[in-house]
């Protein structure tokens, strides 16, 4: 299979789709806070939603529709500047007025629209600017306004995250995925969201798009860790159309089935690792392996468990090759470990083997750190299991965004 | 049942135990780094150990002498800045030699001595020094040399850690324990160490000891987080020598086991709390309570899901009142949990109520958080589980402390 990177690909590049952008005032000045992406056709549809219990009032209002409408969506839309979380029933009502002035807006019938919110969480969503902004982007939509709508999500983000894929299918059709994200890092007084929309002119049936949506999440979004914190508006929407016309995707086993979720586990790490490179405060770019291990899982839960740990990101930045906070982080992950059989590199320079300090020059690596990509390898010597995360470094400037706010 | 801190109270306080020290120079200059902590009679004895599948030598060492010898130590050996962990079968070798040299010097039979580590890890164990420290020790002992053993334990801790209780058993007796710790923050290159040993003079059955630690434990120990991080060493040692002369204590449900409970619980959260107030970088002691959860382990679970979350610990440094990253973390932390339901104060002023956020002024809230004790209450409305859990904010400091260690 081919899949090729679109020059400023974005989520209204495949066939059928178009995006609109408009500045509602909600929060930001003199910026676009609200988008639309917008299908010609109904779309079958999948999600996947923050785990934390406490939820925003869209996330509550796209759980159930997705109950309904996962074989019809139209569009999503999309603001920035308020959460519209811990606001109540006021926030529910909120959150349905979008939908339905959407729907209005556009033309669409009822139960066709999906909700995002990012932003301040505890503060009443000024529902009328949002509205006046609805009807004002409905007039714009176009499908060149993909990479406006990408920057009119943006929170804390200081840069937007879009691109698209095109896919040769063993069957003969090409079809394209498109799609944009903004940052998991935590904005004052409360904390921002991941949020992530794709789209394709593929056609795939909702069951499929489901597996494939969870698939490629497991490794792209649920394989990277700013600071390990689960908000509570976290979405990831895929729509799939149809308008490429190729014969509908209903196995992800099928040679067309495995084109497809490499095309969208392709599209989802660029999106889920451009969150990861714009982190808070984030200096380095990380990359962890765990090889070697007896599972999958196992080799996941070493890994996230190194990206998580302070001191190990802490050290990162510091260009410090600690191989012994990364074992430390190994020994507690719960992932079945053989101290004596562990190998570990930093930048590719072994430090660590069979459980054991090797003797290295500790400032040749410490230069190796000291760039904006690094790569840590862990073998545990175990097993197949495999498994790579990606996350940044703990800044003294994350320190100072997070607790300096106010100052 | 009267429980009483002894004023300048140390681990050699109780009746029967004497401490002593040396300079080894095994990594510091000018300061001791070895002690010994020894009673004048056969202990029943207890320990909890790190739950890390990277054990230090001495650890492996202890767990099973603690198989064979848990009525019948004598004495403990701690040596700081060098934590012989990854050190292979030579920091094997080099943990019996100071367990040997121990019982040499003191005149001990073979299995009676524990013996600790805490300092880098990854490096060759000078044990010549360290033999050379034990003989030198061995003819100071003293019962006045509490403080200096905690002194000698230090590694990034800035202020030794001890402190003494005499408790009035209902059944006449007066018993009295004594307790050192040392810090759970973290040093370059590596991890140290959270270490901390109980001696008292109170007649308790090794099983009801081991039973008391637990609990106790699980109040003190258990329920502080610096960063998170579990290193290879942690170690808390019990040890009771019966010199009080009181009956001896074989079941925690009597009069007299629950007071040697209380006594004990007091020492180990008076020791832990030590720990977190000496937090490396740490500018604010922070007491989290959660009330009203389905049970007291949910209580915990949230408790220290708030405790770890770098989202609150950088607003805590920053006194930011950010009600929001607290509920966030209580709805991600797995405990039950009705977001309509929850209450949330800090420093005493209610700022969340059945979910939503309460007017306040934040000028004002700022500076009730700006001060070095904070408490953060958590009401979940649920049920009668509760939990309290002790914890320090995260400062530029720290990341200092863990990153630029090299410059």
């Amino acid at each position: 299979m081919t899949i090729t990177f679109v020059e400023d690909g974005h989520p209204a590049s495949p066939a059928g789709w178009a995006a609109a952008t408009a500045a509602c005032g909600i929060k930001y000045r003199n910026r676009d806070d609200l988008a639309l992406v917008v299908s010609e056709r109904a779309c079958s549809a999948a999600a996947i939603f923050t785990t934390n219990v406490v939820k925003a009032a869209p996330v509550r209002y796209d759980m159930a529709l997705m109950q309904r409408s996962a074989n019809s969506l139209r569009a999503v839309v999309i603001n920035a500047g308020n959460a519209n979380a811990c606001t109540g029933p006021d926030g529910d009502a909120a959150a349905l007025a979008m939908v339905r002035a959407t729907e209005a807006a556009l033309g669409l019938p009822e139960d066709s629209v999906f909700v995002m919110s990012t932003g301040t969480i505890g503060v009443p969503v000024p529902v009328e600017k949002i509205l006046n902004g609805i009807s004002a982007a409905a007039q714009g939509l176009d499908a060149g306004n993909g990479p406006a709508a990408a920057r009119a999500i943006m929170t804390t983000d200081t840069k937007p995250k879009y691109c698209a894929v095109q896919v040769a299918l063993p069957s003969g059709s090409s079809i394209t995925l498109g799609g944009m994200s903004k940052g998991a890092g935590m904005i004052h007084p409360n904390m921002a969201t991941l949020l992530a929309t794709i789209t394709t002119d593929a056609a795939v049936t909702p069951a499929c798009l489901d597996a494939a949506l969870r698939r490629a999440a497991e490794l792209s979004f649920n394989s990277i860790s700013i600071d390990g914190d689960t908000s509570t508006n976290d979405t990831l929407l895929v729509m799939a159309n149809g308008a490429a016309g190729n014969p509908e995707i209903s196995d992800l086993s099928s040679p067309d089935g495995a084109a497809f979720l490499a095309g969208l586990t392709a599209i989802c790490q660029h999106l889920a690792q451009a969150v990861v490179r714009d982190g808070e405060g984030a200096t380095r770019f990380v990359t962890i392996t765990v090889r070697g291990a007896t599972s999958n899982a196992d080799a996941k839960l070493a890994a996230m468990t190194i990206a998580k740990s302070p001191l190990v990101k802490t050290a990162l930045y510091g260009a410090d090759p600690n191989w012994g906070r990364v074992l430390c982080a190994i020994g507690y992950s719960g992932a079945t470990v053989d101290p004596n059989r562990v190998l570990l590199s930093f930048g590719g320079m072994r430090v660590l083997e069979a459980g054991l300090p090797l003797p290295f020059d500790e400032r040749a690596a410490s230069d190796l750190l000291d760039v904006a990509e690094i790569a840590i390898d862990a073998d545990l010597g175990l097993g197949d299991g495999e498994a790579t995360v990606w996350t940044c470094d703990f800044s003294l400037d994350y320190v100072r965004i997070n607790a300096e706010y106010r100052t």
